[in-house]
């Protein structure tokens, strides 16, 4: 994402690591975010229709956020330190259809990814494109628990 | 949305109260899940695009949960309290058209409101509706910073 808007290809696939939820930082969140009985005890967990303690979907959200930012500050320290031009990334319009497909219970490892979509130059801000990101979380099982589609504008390479 | 299914009538408006975003807990958030500069500390932010240190569209959303779930648990308990028979809650399958419509800043205080737009009987879950809401994010100068719609299961009034 710190390249420039002219480098991305539709189609290309972006790993963006894994995150294993425990069961404390599923509460810590919970208790901040989304204080639901099962997001926050083992027991009422066990009682509810979910069957056992599971994160919030605004904590998977936010654990995609964090890799997503750590991946892009990757790529823009490897270009810094070749010497290269960095592009700018510019606000994120907002994202849709998101789905939380399974729940994310204490202990899932879920691995993130984001597959390019959609490219296309802004008619609004000059010198910019919007790219549009489908992003997916996959638990280690192999089932999909998490997905949306998000944009982000990106900024051309200068001519 | 304690209430049951058949009690929700469409076009009816939730307040779901405010919140006023401090500079000290949007960097607490963004250190977490969304480490970019204008999220975590002021200078940086002041020479973004943003112009001013504001909150990760995530950490919005986030407290648009809590909110709602405070008010679902008030409403909860006062039906308890009147011995009145209370609706179990499903889960949510996710929300769509997520948009972040002005930066959050620090200081800015959001007004949160639920809006019923749609209820159908579930196909696949008997005894169960889905109920679907447009959220809304106000500022305090009143223009619209968030707002997206989010689906949840509902239980039916057992006959």
């Amino acid at each position: 994402m710190t390249k420039f808007y002219e480098d991305l290809v539709v189609g290309e696939v972006t790993d963006l690591g894994s995150h294993t939820f425990t069961a404390q930082e599923i509460k810590t969140f919970a208790a901040a975010f989304d204080p639901q009985p099962f997001h926050l005890d083992e027991e009422a967990a066990r009682q509810s229709h979910f069957g056992a303690l599971c994160a919030s979907g605004w904590h998977t959200c936010a654990i995609w956020m964090r890799l997503m930012i750590v991946d892009v500050d990757r790529v823009r320290n490897e270009a810094v330190a070749q010497g290269l031009p960095v592009a700018e990334r510019g606000p994120s319009p907002g994202f849709r259809d998101l789905k939380w497909l399974k729940p994310v219970y204490a202990g899932d490892t879920i691995s993130y990814s984001a597959t390019l979509v959609d490219k296309r130059v802004s008619a609004s801000r000059p010198g910019w494109g919007l790219v549009t990101h489908h992003n997916l979380g996959v638990n280690q099982k192999g089932e999909r628990v998490l997905e949306f589609t998000a944009s982000a504008f990106l900024q051309r390479r200068p001519a």
